[in-house]
């Protein structure tokens, strides 16, 4: 029997590919989205879409009402999304703690599953300057999964994976590629629109695209201009 | 200006206690409590007693679906309470990744109020022996929230003050009387009913009698039987 992994799924390129490679790896992947308040709706769309065709051993989203923080241009409609390309320093469209309570939700879910494998699409070079994407924080994580939970205390010792971690984004998507990830499916777009078609001019449009370009593939992404 | 904090706050006893504790050392007290399909859903009316007569600059419900995952006795309805007395282990009331849930959400909106600190009512000494109330988690926690954002980044040190957690319960109960906490309208029992009575025979009930008792004062809790 296939030991059980918890995958984060957003519905994005990243994402995808991580749940390829957990797929890859013999897990019976449990893939878990979430419904933040997000402007970008569009990507559990997308993330339902995903499971489907890659296959998972189950999916769920799980609410949680981060919109009612605000601080974000993901969950702030009166913050604006920037378009005018990518700039030094973490960009408005961090979203405080969110990948911190996406691991502990997964975390959660982990435990009553019997898994020991949590995996996430977090990736630390073609990346917006998130904190919560470095491998120092996937490694601080893992220690406290490890002293937060029943599963640790006991000895099971708990894995954060991050395959994407040291990846450039024309690795992932190369990556994604040779085990058969279909990236039409996928939506990046930081404001796309209800159809997930993507914006272009955005920080994860112009990643994206610089990525397919490094790759050598052509982009499948739908644009809406 | 009072600095701001997030404090934590389940309607029981310790996060009761907290909050006087976090307001007499002069913090702004922003309020933070959950709906994750626990049973004792009294607790929640507890909560916005006791911000009512304990003051705070704020007070938010957030909600997330635990009980989709079920595996505890908190919020799985098949599986009972125990009432048999306090036993060696985890109990079957421990919530997988709860405190971590609940952490990374304060951390959140800490980091959206521009707040530095988060008070937690976790206790290590009178307490259930969930792995996510001890001192090394707490530690844990404090490291990954500095690296996990934009303010911990960026140099401010964010804190993660657990002021009880090596006070005995009677030392909890005497230091909130001190302070003038109403311990009537705090609801501890894992299965109150809707009028917040206590059933009197859950390892929760158990630790609260025990402590009152070893306080020398009067346990104002209503019981139904």
């Amino acid at each position: 029997m296939k030991p059980p992994a918890v995958v984060l799924l957003s519905g994005g390129l990243d994402s995808a590919t991580c749940l390829a490679i957990a797929n890859s790896q013999g897990f019976a992947c449990h893939c878990l989205s979430f419904d933040y308040g997000q402007r970008h709706n569009a990507e559990l769309q997308a993330a339902a879409r995903v499971v489907k065709a890659l296959g998972a051993a189950g999916h769920r989203v799980v609410d949680f009402g981060l919109a009612q923080f605000g601080g974000s241009a993901l969950t702030d409609p009166a913050i604006a999304i920037p378009t005018g390309g990518i700039q030094p320093g973490i960009p408005v469209t961090y979203v405080p703690a969110r990948n911190t309570i996406m691991l502990s939700l997964a975390l959660a879910w982990a435990e009553v599953l019997g898994s020991r494998d949590i995996f996430v699409g977090v990736n630390a070079v073609d990346y917006s300057g998130y904190p919560d994407c470095r491998p120092e924080f996937i490694a601080a994580f893992e220690r406290l999964a490890n002293l937060a939970t029943k599963a640790g205390v006991e000895g099971c010792k708990l894995s954060i994976h991050a395959p994407l971690i040291h990846l450039s984004k024309a690795a992932i998507i190369r990556a994604g590629n040779a085990l058969g990830v279909d990236y039409s499916l996928t939506v990046s777009c930081y404001q796309a629109d209800e159809q997930g078609r993507a914006c272009g001019i955005c920080d994860a449009c112009r990643l994206r695209a610089e990525g397919f370009a490094a790759a050598g593939l052509t982009d499948p992404t739908p644009y809406r201009i």
